[in-house]
């Protein structure tokens, strides 16, 4: 890694020769023992009773803002001695406007200070100078204040529909300060067939191209892990596509969504995987966070679900991947 | 228009049969005299020399807003005798976190309080319950405050790499709420040719799959104007592929960027049109805002550069329609 910057937890001020984002990932894949992320999803309607309550009965932006990172937090706390790292879906805190700016930071010191690292759900695209400006807000920029410095993940999903020079900022932006992008590749919902599986005059489908995206982008950026920091989104609920797009891109982690409520088994996810359970990460946010709808009566008992719902996904993935 | 929700002003509440966002933005265009778009592009860079410095002064969350939503403010108050319709480039205060969104805010209501349209250039995309949370966000919920209530534009534009299904959440919002959606077919980036001209077995470029969605999200959805609600951003960079797409999707408005800065000409951008000058919107950002770069003393100065170069844009883009 030419010019890797060292990554000194959380703080945002680069320098020279430490581990990119793909390392300290493979890293503390090995360190937890599993490759599971969890995913932070904000659905009003899958909130457990007791914070849909609180959230009811917050009357003031900083009320609103202390319910909805209080239950964020509950689960980070919870799933943090477990896995690796989380996933927070920004578009469900995007409709809280300031507030859930607001949110999103708090989530992001939460991870870090539980020792997690986190990958900001973005799905994020435009040209490069605009690009550039979410590259900036979510893998760190100057400032002497905390809203001034963007929102500080480890790493954010970016979309390439728009092509590959609307990639490079985030490419660089990794390169700076030891960060990571997933750009989707194959996604889960069904209709991604009608988009990126549409083959091409070559007769190979365009999911193939943004793979091909993926692997020249990351080429030059592979750590002492074997992996890259220019990852991709390849959805588990396409075991076969996942397969052959392992192989399009041998040095990239590759986030699989789709495990759980959308649907994928383990031994789908296993697709996605190198030998020895390297190179993937395995995503589940709903089947971990509102497994038992509203029916937890306590902040207890919801953290002892979050916790079973948790060892569960791990004991079922680690034995798909043995 | 089936349904279609009547627009009050800025209130998120949508009741029966009222003009659709296309009706409101073909009406506006109209009583404008054209159909030019302002870009308004929060680059630290090109900011004038008297912000840039008000904003080396801010020293608080607060100051910080005031002196960036008061840059927005002055370029939205110079424009809005003139043009229909503006266009903040979202992924510009992403940076500053909540401050940014509370910028955001500030624009939206900026905008509507000046008596103009605003589309929120944000490209969103995610699977369908997450593309409903920025649906939400951008074009309105539910909310006793205006933190709560979502952004409130008049319009959003979405990235449609992820499928059809992933866009009904925005269309059902524009349903719902009498609002728009500008799907990304050919972007005005050089890059674009690689993922977008890419040919498919038919032989037809993947942008004409792009257009296909567009025009048939719109069909059900055409107002008394002829268009519908579901429009397309095209890219006036390319006027040949921007005159089949005006033949593919003959109900859409076309938003157009590309003039100005990225080297588009009026003759370029009138490709987007029908005849008497219908059908699409006009961008331009940096040629506007900040044509003299730093070197303007006052903010009466500049709110006189942008009002001049927005009378040139109109001038030769209304000249070109003739």
């Amino acid at each position: 890694m030419p010019n890797a910057p060292r990554y000194n937890g959380g703080s945002i001020m680069a320098t020279d020769a430490t581990p990119s984002f793909a390392d300290r990932l493979d890293a503390a894949i090995r360190a937890k023992g599993n490759p599971c992320l969890i995913g932070l999803d904000f659905h009003l309607k899958h909130l457990p009773g007791f914070v849909a309550e609180e959230l009811r009965a917050a009357e003031t932006p900083e009320g609103t803002r202390g319910v909805v990172s209080g239950w964020f937090r509950m689960v980070i706390e919870s799933v943090a001695p477990l896995v690796p790292i989380v996933k927070p879906q920004v578009s469900l805190v995007e409709g809280l406007t300031w507030v859930g700016a607001q949110v999103l930071v708090d989530v992001v010191d939460a991870a870090h200070e539980a020792g997690l690292l986190l990958v900001a759900d973005a799905k994020r695209s435009d040209i490069a100078s605009s690009a550039q400006g979410y590259a900036e807000a979510f893998l760190g920029r100057e400032g002497t204040q905390r809203f001034a410095r963007g929102y500080n993940a480890d790493a954010v999903t970016a979309n390439p529909m728009m092509g590959r020079d609307t990639l490079e900022p985030f490419v660089s932006a990794c390169d700076a300060r030891g960060r990571g992008v997933f750009v989707l590749v194959k996604t889960s919902n069904p209709g991604s067939t009608e988009t990126q599986d549409a083959l091409r005059a070559d007769g190979t489908p365009a999911y193939e191209g943004f793979a091909k995206m993926v692997a020249d982008l990351g080429a030059a950026r592979v750590g002492t892990s074997g992996y890259s920091s220019v990852g991709a989104v390849v959805g588990a609920t396409f075991p076969q596509q996942a397969e052959r797009l392992r192989d399009l891109m041998p040095h990239a982690f590759i986030l699989a969504p789709g495990y759980g409520a959308q649907g994928a088994t383990a031994a789908d996810v296993a697709r996605c995987f190198h030998p020895g359970g390297r190179g993937a990460i395995v995503n589940a946010s709903r089947s971990i966070t509102s497994a038992l709808g509203k029916d937890v009566p306590t902040p207890e008992a919801y953290r002892a679900m979050v916790r079973e719902n948790t060892l569960r996904m791990i004991d079922d993935i680690t034995s798909a991947l043995r």
